[in-house]
């Protein structure tokens, strides 16, 4: 169990631990979260979870990886077979063309915005996407770039446990993303 | 002048584009942006956004690394000669050796969370840093890998004239990060 870099209340996992010093932190962050991830959007929420967990994924954070990929499989009722190959090479996995393209815009954007280009969002309108899928799929890979480095970078506690993440990917699921589930 | 990839209403500069088209998403990230860069602090407004500078400068963020900076002069009364002698190199600038151990876990959010390490923290801490400090710190390096990566992966326009950013920086230490100011 790794020890965080600050004094967090035991048993807090994750980005919950920080997030519990710092309410009026949490507060925005919540509620970024919240319309990002669950605001009705012609995204649904278990691709948005899904490119959650491959940006976190990227950016090798245990914690946000285990818990997004959780809840994208309680949406989409895939197998965490499905989400390795996701991870692994999204091209081979059993998902739209569209999608697909969106994954390739997430990635560049962990890499950074620069790393974004035309041709990547061209492909992307050509298989029907709409700016407003656009914005936000740059905004969710970003956003999961911040919870990533703010939940590594103060070394935070995450549960090895697999059904830790399922039983939280339930409560996210029922009741958002609301201080206490995040 | 760069064309955005998705339709945004002409002449708002950098994040100010895509925050006018989500109005929901804008609320929480301009409180954020408000309670993370100007909320009372043992951490200065000017030594909060003279991190975001630098983090924006790393990230390759030429709207955020102008429009940060310029907010960092003025509240600190500097030069541009100083904020650029913290980007090439922030040792040789006449900063604290804490306010140095903070740019150096701030460089190493950018990277990646797993890159701030239990020696770069201590580092910190044997100079005064305290656990809030540190939280922040970390917290506003990641907030604006997202923010940096929103404002660049969208392809948003950067005006080229400092003046522009002079004007806003005032602007910004007047209002605060509501959403019309961002």
């Amino acid at each position: 169990m790794s020890t965080p870099y600050i004094t967090i209340p035991e048993g807090l996992p994750g980005i919950r631990g920080p997030l519990s010093l710092r309410p009026e932190v949490a507060k925005p962050l919540s509620a970024l979260a919240e319309v990002v991830m669950r605001a009705d959007h012609s995204l649904t929420r278990g691709e948005r979870e899904l490119i959650a967990s491959y940006v976190s994924h990227l950016n090798n954070c245990y914690f946000c990886d285990m818990a997004h990929s959780s809840v994208a499989q309680h949406y989409l009722q895939c197998s965490s077979d499905f989400m390795s190959t996701i991870k692994s090479d999204f091209n081979k996995a059993n998902i739209s063309d569209k999608l697909k393209a969106f994954l390739t815009i997430a990635g560049s954007v962990v890499k950074g915005g620069k790393h974004v280009t035309t041709e990547k969002i061209e492909k992307a309108k050509a298989l029907g996407a709409t700016d407003l899928e656009i914005h936000d799929v740059v905004l969710i890979a970003a956003m999961f770039c911040m919870f990533n480095r703010y939940t590594d970078g103060l070394n935070t506690w995450a549960p090895l446990d697999p059904a830790f993440y399922s039983a939280r990917a339930e409560q996210v699921a029922k009741d958002g993303y609301t201080i206490k589930s995040h």
